[in-house]
């Protein structure tokens, strides 16, 4: 789809293609509906971000929260949405040995006692070891900065997913 | 459940059970969690509440939008939330005569083109001759104040999805 079929799309439509673009919150792209027409595919996550950025600190925990775990149980059940099984299996987390599954749970436990949200990392942009290994650090981080770099994260999974969703290559249209 | 095991949740369990009380925004309970201890229910409720009022316009918006039709698509094919599935069926819309089903689609999308969200009222308070009545005469409102009346709905269904989640009636515990 190219940026002039997102901008005529009636709500209801917008909010089921992009609910997802960031994680179980259709909540900010019903907003983001508001702020059509969107010159392009840039302008669209801008409102994304900015709409993020506004809000409160606990609304950035919020957003962290609604994010599952990584190899967590999830995955295990088939409860993810298609999005994060897509990414979680990209990144080789559908396929860990026992091993890295014990130290993935065990570390995603610590990381969320320690901080009240669950670790976040664009699955896309990294394999399993990449994974592991920034898990572990960032569990000695200080809250504060594990916060923005999880909106981070969050930012450029949100990126890859609307890039998966609107055409950049179309020709200029008048 | 009373507050003190409200209060003892961890996020993810807070969330699976608090997570739709206002309708398809587990981000606003997520980033509510934050807010703990609550001192009772009231206090949880503000929180949200509180939440709710810092949000920008859009956000509102948003939130409206994520608000199924009455009586609409979403009931015809089950994908209802749990908790609007029982709030609709108590009003008595899930079994609306062929001439109501017809007025109310007709109301419904009228009011959609006009304002840009969908008509939200607390069906838990309402009968479907009441909600007729009131979505036919709320068509006709300006969109600022329909944006303020919708919001005034949305805390009253939260209201009633937190009161059926939380015992008010323990006795005072040291």
């Amino acid at each position: 789809m190219d940026i002039g079929a997102v901008n005529a799309l009636p709500y209801d439509d917008f909010v089921n293609i992009f609910g997802n673009v960031v994680e179980k919150c259709p909540v900010i792209s019903a907003a983001v509906w508001s702020r059509r027409p969107f010159a392009n595919l840039a302008a669209l996550e801008a409102a994304v971000s900015d709409f993020i950025d506004a809000l409160p600190e606990s609304g950035h925990e919020g957003i962290l929260r609604c994010h599952p775990d990584l190899a967590g149980r999830d995955l295990q059940s088939g409860t993810l949405t298609r999005e994060s099984r897509d990414e979680q299996a990209g990144a080789g987390l559908d396929a860990l040995s026992s091993a890295e599954a014990r130290t993935m749970g065990r570390l995603n436990d610590e990381y969320k006692r320690r901080f009240g949200f669950p670790f976040v990392i664009c699955a896309r942009l990294n394999d399993k070891e990449n994974i592991l290994r920034q898990l572990s650090e960032r569990c000695a981080n200080e809250p504060a900065e594990e916060r923005a770099r999880g909106m981070e994260e969050v930012k450029k999974i949100c990126r890859l997913r609307l890039q998966g969703l609107v055409r950049t290559d179309a020709p200029n249209k008048l």
